[in-house]
């Protein structure tokens, strides 16, 4: 059985952003990934300089840690990176569903998995223009359609008026797809200090900012949301 | 056409709560209550000693307010209290959806109408026994029958311990609910000091409870969220 290579695995917790917010849940967190947002806020799950953190796990020794941190009681399991696409959770997500494990992944929509359709949620997250990464649109459909009929929804992330006119024109393509949109976190924790203070009035003025554009602009579409875990407990790492 | 006694109409906003937490919505505020709880945070829309404050609207003038704030532009209605139930919005339902709107209603589950088979989403929110408020069980289920294929969720404020038993022994009897959980606002704002300051980390400090609470309980069937109107805006009404 091939390998994934686990940056971290925690929770308990509840999911902080998104269609499942408020859902308790335990993260599996995979290393590396093909994008490098200017603003990622998990660079130590990202940036190759930190692959040595990364744990070769197979689909039976993460099963165990999730059965061990939600002492055997199904819940959702929350895929996250990095982008998780690139590993093959396929027998993972095999394993957990027979036992009443719920599986949702997080990715921003570059690589395309035949197990994408095994999902209970897809969460489909293309980088906007200020992330300086160039979204593969034919990739991102292959995504959309490798998910048939798993529920899935897009996440997009605003850090200025520029990602605000191209998450409307994202949101115009997929229409059907529910959206939510966050305030970016312009503070995102050094790699090597990831329980560093955060600038909460920033955080804040921020989610301020995309509350009042959204909502002056008439756009109703999109759930407005902020990374509650932030707001919560900062820039802290494993809750 | 019967009036609706209407505390207040505001809006565009984002919802702070439950099922819909970050969907844009315009909030139609009744007044008046058949309830009295203990922790009360809407007392201008429930005491009768701000009765001279609720105004007297027909559907037509609320439609008109809601058509006014949102600028023609569909989006969900938030029908809120007081108990809204105690009115009659059958025929603001029916006018708001020829025109694409949508309507959610929060109430404890008291009072029940043939209109709720027509919103989108009905929330049912039992009030716990620190509310001391005595639940009529047969009126709630009522409620829950009255909704049909309306989609209906439950939130449960839940304040201490006795709270979270009572919790999980009412999901229980209506596990086919999503259900959703939040912390109480133990310093609600006093009706004649709707912008007083409130204390934030006693309100971070409650929802890290119920968050460890519940997840060290195993008990992973709830959402559990935050009032995110109170994290962002503090009790600022009108937001």
């Amino acid at each position: 059985m091939s390998k994934i290579r686990v940056s971290e695995i925690f929770g308990p917790t509840i999911q902080g952003e998104g269609a499942l917010i408020g859902e308790p849940t335990v993260f599996v967190r995979t290393g590396g990934c093909d994008y490098r947002c200017s603003w990622c806020d998990s660079l130590h799950a990202v940036d190759s300089d930190y692959r040595a953190d990364w744990l070769p796990m197979d689909a039976y020794e993460i099963f165990e840690k999730i059965i061990k941190l939600s002492k055997g009681k199904p819940l959702t399991v929350s895929l996250s990176g990095g982008n998780p696409a690139i590993q093959d959770f396929g027998p993972l997500i095999e394993m957990g569903k027979k036992q009443g494990y719920r599986f949702a992944l997080e990715t921003q929509g570059s690589i395309t998995q035949d197990w994408f359709k095994d999902l209970d949620l897809l969460i489909l997250s293309p980088k906007p223009p200020s992330s300086d990464q160039v979204v593969d649109w034919d990739a991102f459909e292959a995504c959309v359609r490798a998910a048939q009929q798993a529920r899935t929804a897009m996440k997009i992330v605003i850090f200025d008026d520029e990602d605000y006119r191209w998450a409307k024109g994202v949101a115009d393509r997929y229409s059907s797809l529910p959206l939510y949109i966050q305030p970016g976190n312009h503070t995102p924790p050094p790699p090597d200090e990831p329980d560093a203070r955060i600038d909460m009035q920033g955080i804040l003025d921020r989610m301020e900012w995309l509350v009042d554009k959204t909502l002056n602009d008439g756009w109703f579409a999109p759930r407005i949301l902020p990374q509650l875990h932030v707001l919560l407990w900062g820039n802290k790492r494993g809750v």
